[in-house]
């Protein structure tokens, strides 16, 4: 009997931001193929007699990596396995998971997808910026910088100033970035915020506008950069230690810790 | 002691979509105020012995009622309480999140966004739509239909051909969506589908084009309507039944059921 494959979103990080469908998906693989910033935190889900393997795919070596996988997918599902091919955030966006499952109908393997919390998401709800508002902002756009199979060149050629913008993996050409968007209808004063690793421990964001962007610090990958203007809503316990906003708001309270996490023990309740 | 307020994503409907973070946060709630499309299945995590509150909008009647729910959060919150301010998808994805944030911060009370798996991720997943691709489509907009408070004025004037387009709460004025989408610059043949109540088990899919879109079925809300290229990929099980899509492409295998949910026993361990 054929196996099975599951393109399993993990979400953005942060364990607690996997579903609780993911969780048991991986609680029961027969065989993990994961990206490479999977964290150790959600691998060590996966049980010890699976077998785990990272599929990480790197800069300027994508397109021959991508067959691979492919055929990975094809012949563990064929041994009658369940596998899971996780991926960062959602499975559907950036994650050519369209490659993947044209692979797998093809020869004729069953695929389900697992959504996720994509980037985007989490990253707002960690700077508590909304993306869409009743007045600012009536629509979300989601594009890619240097990862992108034609880079900026497939940008679209006008943005609306009431639309939010976010960019994944903007790399760090800050001043191409926001002349592109400029270039397409938005205005220079719009605020923008780069976040770093959002939802992690590590997590840091730096507020400015898209004209001052280019002299913005070079955080640490993974990073994404929000565009529009609620970006003025943003509120971070590291937006203050950067100093960069002019005067902050005096709605812009520090975020507290969250209560103490459920340990693993608590998970089990 | 002051309170604090969790605003929660609940996800598209499934349970098993929730995130950890949510479904924890939902098992410790001291009040639970929650939108209208919210699943039994979810309401039932809250303990019996939190506070559950609908308050769902209504058309019509949205803006009187967000100043009486800001109120409540409020309100709970200064009572020293743990207040789940609980929302379909993502709260701040067309989840008017922004305006409780901020009167939760005018108010000077903590507040904490758990992100959730927003309508298009699901649907994505529910139909193997990828939502980029790295030939068809580099970029993502999602907007919103009738329910916005401009509506279709809101919308961007100008959409790229090489974008997927999401539109949340689209109705049922069909001819009016894709006229607008038409006119912003997608082609008359561009694929579209309308995707009723994903992740439930009534969930319904209608494969169309823009063009023949306006004699689409009324799909029982909530529907989304996702065009672009990429919805050439989807796959469902209700699409070979609606007959509509000039013969079933080869690729378009039958979605098997998924192995039978671990039940609330499962869920224990």
């Amino acid at each position: 009997m054929k196996g099975k494959v599951f393109l399993v979103g993990a979400g953005p990080g942060d364990p607690e931001l996997l579903t609780l469908k993911a969780f048991r998906a991986l609680k029961t693989a027969d065989v993990v193929l994961h990206d490479e910033l999977i964290g150790p935190e959600i691998l060590a889900l996966v049980p010890k007699t699976a077998q785990l393997r990272s599929v990480g795919k790197r800069c300027g070596k994508k397109s021959a990596r991508q067959e691979e996988i492919n055929a990975l997918l094809v012949q563990f599902a064929l041994l009658g396995l369940k596998v899971i091919r996780l991926k960062g955030g959602d499975p559907l966006i950036f994650g050519r998971a369209g490659e993947e499952i044209e692979a797998l109908r093809q020869a004729g393997i069953e695929v389900e997808i697992v959504p996720g919390v994509t980037a985007a998401l989490a990253a707002a709800a960690a700077t508590q910026i909304p993306l869409t508002h009743r007045e600012k902002a009536s629509s979300l756009v989601v594009l890619t910088g240097h990862h992108s199979a034609a880079g900026f060149s497939d940008w679209p050629a006008s943005l609306s100033p009431k639309a939010t913008i976010v960019v994944y993996m903007p790399g760090y050409d800050y001043e191409h970035t926001a002349q592109k968007l400029i270039e397409a209808g938005l205005k220079k004063s719009t605020p923008c915020a780069v976040i770093s690793r959002a939802t992690s421990s590590q997590e840091q964001v730096f507020r400015t506008t898209l004209e001052a962007l280019p002299r913005a610090p070079q955080l640490e990958a993974p990073t994404l950069l929000v565009a529009g203007e609620v970006v003025r809503f943003a509120n971070h316990d590291s937006l203050r230690q950067q100093g960069t906003w002019p005067a902050p708001e005096p709605n812009l309270i520090p975020l507290a810790e969250f209560p103490e996490q459920a340990d693993s023990q608590e998970q089990s309740e």
